[in-house]
């Protein structure tokens, strides 16, 4: 069927890119969500459609074109947006540039709108709003996650869609993807397992390569370096990293000395001395989806001030994890992480709740805090963080990936805890 | 003025605190926009609320605040906001893990409020808005980059702050950030310079490390492990990554072989070969600036054919380059480049314009474009980078960046472009 289809796709084009094409579409990459998995997303895509009488979805957000059709683009200042009609063949419409990249990524969207450039002779959204005509959706409901038809990145200027079509309505799709990639798939933990195994290689030469005297981000280049080109040689032409970054990478991102106690710290302008206190991350891009692994790490032996915080974490961090099971709810989570910190006295410590929810993105729903009643479903996938941080020492946090299990949960990230096994002597 | 400044601001906090601010914000580092511009960038704010009658400004763009303040914070689904106001000091809204993070990387914004994290017991935006009353802004004309008040990243739920706030009426700031960047000051440019230095440095490595057999990936954490790690020893503690990302970098982003002729190409899944035509990327962040510089290269004796391409290109890119003065529309600049190409009957390998404004983004106005009758000037910064691309074969391009000068441009990168300084034999 796949191939059929491809070839009514691409006879069209040159036997080259045809015979490309079906290597690359059919059976290569392997570390990816299944063509049948998209399919399945387009089939709940339409039948929302239907329920909510609308005629088409329209996404410009980069990421939920990614999950209907793995296909990831560069969001520019260039509007680009799929069209997901609730009959027949998706369309995407959007800057030249793409057009050959999106026939060699996926051959689930048939259809194909392009224009040269923006802002162009006649401006973007003028075409869309013609292409729309085309698709007959120039009358009735769109669902749309941006009714500008454009995501408006990078100075941008345009009219809105919404305006060159005053006899459709648009209506926003507002949380539902979320929802939708709220509780993950076997399908897609794979993936986030898969990440979490580069991830754990990275760190490992992260901790190997650390040493005073070094720069933070010549360690982390080291560490994703060695990982990367291994993970590259081990995997070979299965894996393709789909939506960009690095393949497998580590770092500090400035979280060091006193800086460590800067949660989003972003960097730092000295090396890495002894008595240094570390945080770390961690983790590689499978498919699109990722894992978070986080440690703390100190830098020669652990003083009793740095003993004491270290442990008063790890402590936090097992009785947030001992709260991960379906039927409890993420504040519950969160109030058990920071019940051992203040029962330690070190409330004033707190700067943020216990993590996250995790997947395609680094940060996604459900937040496991205090203020959110969410109750915990199998499949679900969370960050379980939570930190403590004082002003001018130091700052304390691991951070593992949790799968919400039918009785529990499973931790797809498995890097040592303890402090001496994060000991840098 | 600054120290006494500082001693009243931190004064309330602990001397340690005091002491590393005052040497990281008064002496270190030195690779950043100056505290002085930064004021006369907030008294511009300050003159144009007066001249749009509004009470106050609203900043939820990260890269806004950052230009004002020189504050970096990764955005995350936590509402965060700038908020200047038409008289009396700057405030922050946001996060508690960003907080102290703010008071050491900036000393412009004196007030400060915050929560400890989303969604919270009370909602963000209900404590934003409250603040909002604090600083008496829950009356009159506000401009505001976003009247959600919060960037609505990562799967984040709330309400708007301009319906918490019906008495205060939000009007959007539209392209005036924009506008404020579009000419760059010699402050800005030297920053730039900077920027390119250590690109060009980078590129040299990735050059000089390029192999058949290797992985993209592999060989652009190479050069961007060497580059960095000689500007960090170079630049010592005077040079802070303020935006994040690489200090310096280079890489391919999967533009190897046939792939090199999808412009927006993202990844590869097999090594570097013999007869690969492969399109480069580099720099480096300099207080938040970047430069672009990319260039075509050839692994092996380049064909017939491959030389013919790389000619055009090249003569395609010194067309545009001519056009690049005061006076000159930016559609003269594009059309000069289409041009070659068009007359070298090349016109079906076009897939893009001939380039974009650069600066504090890697995309951002003016768009050297066909259709932007926009008109040069000095203090202008741009990419130009014609490309012409054969999908199934190569794709050809070189990107500088060059400065509009009085009487014409000033190129601030300088990597060979001739093919045989190109050549990997």
């Amino acid at each position: 069927m796949n191939v059929v289809y491809c070839l009514y796709l691409f006879y069209v084009d040159n036997a080259l890119l045809l015979m490309i094409n079906l290597v690359l579409v059919l059976v290569l990459p392997k570390y990816r969500i299944s063509w049948k998995t998209c399919k399945d997303r387009i089939e709940k895509i339409k039948e929302h459609l239907v329920e909510k009488d609308a005629k088409a979805m329209l996404l410009t957000s980069g990421l939920s074109i990614f999950y209907l059709t793995n296909f990831h683009h560069i969001t520019t200042e260039r509007p680009a947006a799929l069209v997901v009609p609730a009959e027949g063949p998706l369309a995407f419409m959007g800057p030249l540039l793409e057009i050959d990249h999106l026939k060699h990524q996926t051959h689930l969207v048939p259809r194909v709108f392009t224009y040269l450039d923006y802002p162009g002779l006649v401006h973007p959204i003028d075409n869309f709003s013609k292409w729309m005509e085309e698709l007959n959706l120039d009358t009735g409901k769109i669902l749309a996650d941006n009714p500008r038809g454009a995501t408006g990145a990078s100075g941008y200027v345009g009219p809105s869609l919404a305006e060159k079509l005053p006899n459709t309505s648009f209506e926003s799709v507002g949380r539902y993807f979320y929802d939708l990639r709220l509780k993950k798939s076997e399908e897609e933990i794979a993936l986030m397992r898969e990440s979490a195994k580069w991830g754990n290689l990275a760190h490992r030469y992260l901790q190997d390569f650390t040493a005073p005297g070094l720069w933070d981000a010549e360690v982390s280049l080291m560490a994703s370096l060695e990982a990367t080109s291994i993970m590259k040689k081990a995997l070979g032409p299965n894996f393709e990293l789909f939506k960009g970054g690095r393949a497998a990478g580590a770092g500090f991102r400035g979280q060091v000395g006193w800086k460590s106690a800067m949660p989003h710290c972003v960097s730092i302008n000295r090396e890495i001395e002894l008595g240094d206190v570390l945080v770390t991350g961690a983790g590689s891009s499978i498919g699109g989806y990722g894992s978070e692994l986080e440690r703390t790490m100190i830098v020669g032996v652990p003083s009793a001030k740095q003993r004491k915080l270290f442990e008063v974490m790890v402590k936090s961090q097992e009785a947030s994890i001992e709260k991960l099971a379906p039927g409890n709810t993420c504040a519950e989570v969160d109030k058990a992480s920071r019940k051992v910190v203040i029962d330690a006295g070190y409330e004033s410590l707190l700067r943020h709740h216990t993590g996250h929810g995790i997947g395609l993105q680094g940060h996604e729903p459900p937040y496991l805090d205090i203020g959110n009643p969410e109750v915990l479903e199998a499949g679900m996938v969370v960050t379980i963080e939570p930190g403590i941080y004082e002003l001018g020492y130091a700052g304390f946090r691991h951070s593992d990936t949790a799968v919400i299990t039918e009785d529990g949960c499973e931790l797809i990230t498995y890097y040592p805890r303890d402090i001496d096994s994060l000991t840098i002597i």
